[in-house]
């Protein structure tokens, strides 16, 4: 019997009516045969509201007590769905992260999930049941509730998929899969018919938002293939991301990523000594401030400039921390931008061929657009640039690397 | 260490703005050393707002899944209320029913309370919290989340006040205590400084929404002090529900309480045969309709009139119920009606002393009002009357037992 595994995010969730539809996407898949374990976000802007409520209580709520407001969200759509199903005569069943065994870390809004115990869903599944999760969440070794952070529901489907050993993990989402470029920006853009685990997982860190990184890293670990399609045309075929098949497609870029907005935090005139890196660094990873890109110069005279890049939201968080130490770095001057942004290509024939960074250097500066950091990594490179060229810089390097052709 | 636990109706933390007010209430007892446990209601309409979105997917949702999804509302308003103490320096912590070790029975949506687990709620007591508990919920034997009916909240915290033993249970609700009668349907009630379990209880059975009547019950058998009072004016005194203390009181009327609308279902010409009423009872009962008030006159030739009240929005279910088995039953005609209300009075005092039927008849007939049924208990006496009537004639009998006197 075939066993598979969904998710449905909050836009296939929004309003009871879109419940509906996607209950009877389900109901095919169980009147035909197959195990169905669906997983889905809170409904459209749920979490958002939720967030907003707290904030009228608090700047800034703990975490455990955050992660216990949160994680209704989730429990409200599973339950709709179940409901939607068995009025369309399926049996159902909802179960909340702690019923479906899904074991974290107890870092609140950020935990990672350490172990599913799947008795509960094998039982519901071999009674007939399709089984409905609450994505996102889990529980602690100390029963208290946790959540896997942004995205976290694609986490908890390719975590049940390899526990459950299913067959198919599908992500549903409002796009027709993973595509060249981001479709919006760039009207050329062409969904692919599937890409490797490595490839994805480094679209996904620089701006790619369909599928949560984190969800991507766990598929190859447990080398789950995740279909994702979109539950708007269910009938697209969408991408499939799994092992890499590299001599297929040979040495190319398989699409171009991007962020509109990025944070940089420039030190000017830090001492070159060992261990300068961690002293700023971990305390930025304390403050839960997420670093992307890291540049650093050639030091002159024992002097370096150290530049990093971080999500917008967390740049005056950055700059706190920062600030806070900066006699103890010694750094004679800290500059901050937010007028700026990414543009990355990725595909693992970068990695063995060269001459890809000269190519996306040459068609950013034909198309005017300055490049103010670069970094580098096997199957990718990435150019930080104004916020206001990103658009011009994704449909450039697009056309350049032919990526309209299939 | 006097150990409390005070709970907040949903009307009480409606707002953000109203769970701070009430998380000052609380940090002032948790600053004067006492240990606080408290029990929160969903906010303000969100049980109506989460019914209203089942309803948009399914009629009749099935029990299981809507005490999943109703569960959320207490544990929203829990989390927040746990925010708005901690951002008043106060350290507090939310606990879901299940957290909390509320251990019930399985039937959903009417879940009953067979034990309180309370080493987890001692631990966070010992360690110096407030302990915030998602009233209305629990888990069965079978992991799954069980709510226990409207106003189960109540029943919540007198369950918890038995298990923790604590020196008080506080209910705050949105008047300021147990009235002589709705003060408003009749301007001239008081409220009473103090009442016993089996008079709040008729009150709460024939109509007194102020307290839940099972939870009364449920501080009647663990003898746990009920103290009812307003979060809108913590400054008036309330009402105490404790054992009765008949000596003091003397043979009084305590209190007049009524129902606005009440359905009525009358079996004519049924055959008077043992069993007949278990006949007609136990269906309705298995059918989920919870009836009141049964009349069954003396029998003429062997057939009798069986009429019973029931809750309006129960009486479609309750018609469908007894249609079905007429032929059985024998029944000659089934009549209903939906137009009328109930009039009670209640009082330790009616035990041992006659005539307070006859001066309630008095009453009702000098007022106009026509007496449809008439059901008594040890100390009380209910009249079923019509719908549109009942103001006055709770007006007329709160004057009649001199009820605006102290």
């Amino acid at each position: 019997m075939t066993r598979i595994v969904q998710k449905f995010g909050g836009s296939s969730v929004a309003t009871a009516e879109h419940i509906k539809r996607v209950a009877s996407l389900i109901a095919q898949r169980s009147r035909a045969g197959e195990q169905v374990v669906v997983v889905v976000s809170a409904m459209g802007d749920t979490t958002d509201d939720l967030l907003a409520l707290a904030a009228q209580i608090t700047p800034r709520g703990r975490a455990r007590e955050m992660d216990m407001l949160l994680s209704t969200g989730e429990i409200v759509s599973s339950a709709l769905l179940s409901m939607a199903l068995q009025e369309q005569g399926i049996p159902a069943i909802s179960l909340t992260g702690q019923q479906a065994g899904i074991r974290t870390s107890g870092e609140h809004a950020r935990a990672r999930i350490d172990a599913v115990r799947a008795d509960r869903l094998e039982g519901e599944l071999g009674q007939g049941n399709v089984v409905i999760v609450a994505g996102f969440q889990g529980i602690s070794e100390d029963q208290d509730v946790t959540t896997l952070g942004r995205g976290g529901s694609d986490t908890t489907a390719v975590a049940l998929a390899a526990a459950l050993s299913a067959d198919a993990c599908e992500i549903y989402t409002d796009v027709a899969g993973i595509y060249t470029a981001d479709p919006r920006v760039c009207p050329q853009a062409r969904p692919l018919r599937d890409i490797g685990y490595e490839e994805m997982l480094e679209l996904a860190t620089t701006g790619a938002r369909v599928m949560h990184a984190r969800a991507v890293e766990l598929g190859a670990i447990y080398n789950v293939p995740i279909l994702v399609r979109s539950s708007f045309d269910p009938a697209a075929p969408g991408t499939i991301i799994r092992k890499e098949t590299i001599m297929e497609q040979g040495n190319k870029v398989r699409a171009i990523a991007h962020e509109n907005r990025v944070g940089k935090v420039t030190l000017r005139g830090v001492p070159d000594h060992p261990g300068i890196a961690a002293m700023v660094f971990e305390p930025l990873s304390e403050a839960g401030v997420s670093v992307d890109t890291i540049v650093q110069n050639a030091s002159v005279e024992r002097l370096t400039d150290l530049t990093f890049t971080v999500e917008p939201d967390d740049l005056p968080r950055a700059i706190e921390v920062i600030e806070a130490m900066r006699q103890e770095i010694g750094a004679a001057e800290i500059v901050t931008a937010d007028n700026l942004g990414t543009v990355s290509v990725v595909g693992t024939g970068m990695a063995s061929a060269p001459g890809y960074a000269a190519r996306m250097f040459r068609a950013l500066t034909d198309e005017g657009v300055n490049v103010e950091m670069i970094s580098t990594g096997d199957i990718r490179i990435t150019c930080v640039i104004a916020a206001d060229r990103v658009a011009d810089a994704v449909r450039a390097l697009h056309a350049a690397f032919e990526l309209d052709r299939a």
